[in-house]
């Protein structure tokens, strides 16, 4: 399968990819390419992203968004076994008002650790508040229809 | 190609999918069950699971984490258009230092909102802190040298 690299001009990680834009880099495969974070949430933050351009989860092309995720997979495990994390989140940010910045999709890899001075993360919202029953039961119907 | 449903009788999302426990069912196919979080982030938070048993990212084998992901995808797009929301964030938990509370591999799709009063998530870490360019480096290091 060939996957041809469509880039564009203005996109700082198609930059990367291209390599005129520098990086730390952690891996590359013929689909993807995985690279340090430069404002780490903790530890060994680090971002892999398909080496074609798409903006977001709603446009990537299945085939690169499996082979981003397998390759998540395959960094974590490395992240755990050779960072000494505890754990590890994966977080796709798509459209601005879910925090994506660059507008090429990208999955953040997050080593977590229980040593605080490496992790200061919090979690993104607050358990245990009432939840209304009936509203997602209507969700789910609604979601259901078209899927 | 057949995927054999291997449950863990203790496992709250095994039943799930044998029906033995009651969900708020979105979607379902030969790999994957999605449903309804009972305990939403924001509206329309729900969570993608393979059918088989997986307890993180570390050890779904890599068929289920693609098919999972690709779920998801399809999931986002119908968030986004028949839920009205903004943008849309997918979160991995692996590990109980990584927010884990139960021990079936899921992935949460979870809708955003410029109206806050659908939305309640916080940026689950403070971007902007100075960051340590040589341990940045180092890290890349490590992990490249596995990868
Ligand atoms: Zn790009
Ligand atoms: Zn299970």
């Amino acid at each position: 399968m060939t996957t041809p690299i469509v880039s564009t001009p203005e996109c700082v990680f198609c930059g990367i990819v291209a390599g005129t834009v520098p990086c730390a880099k952690v891996a590359e495969d013929a689909t993807t390419f995985a690279f340090m974070d430069i404002d780490p949430g903790s530890d060994g933050h680090l971002l892999v992203i398909p080496k074609r351009h798409s903006v977001d989860l709603t446009d990537i092309p299945a085939e690169d968004l499996a082979a981003t995720t397998l390759a998540a997979q395959r960094i974590a495990r490395a992240v755990l076994s050779e960072l000494g994390a505890d754990g590890v989140n994966l977080l796709n940010c798509s459209g601005p008002v879910a925090w994506q910045t660059v507008f090429h999709f990208h999955l953040h890899v997050i080593p977590r650790y229980r040593d605080k001075s490496k992790d200061r993360l919090a979690l993104p919202f607050e358990p245990g508040l009432p939840a209304d029953a009936a509203a997602i039961a209507e969700r789910a119907r609604a979601l259901a229809a078209v899927l």
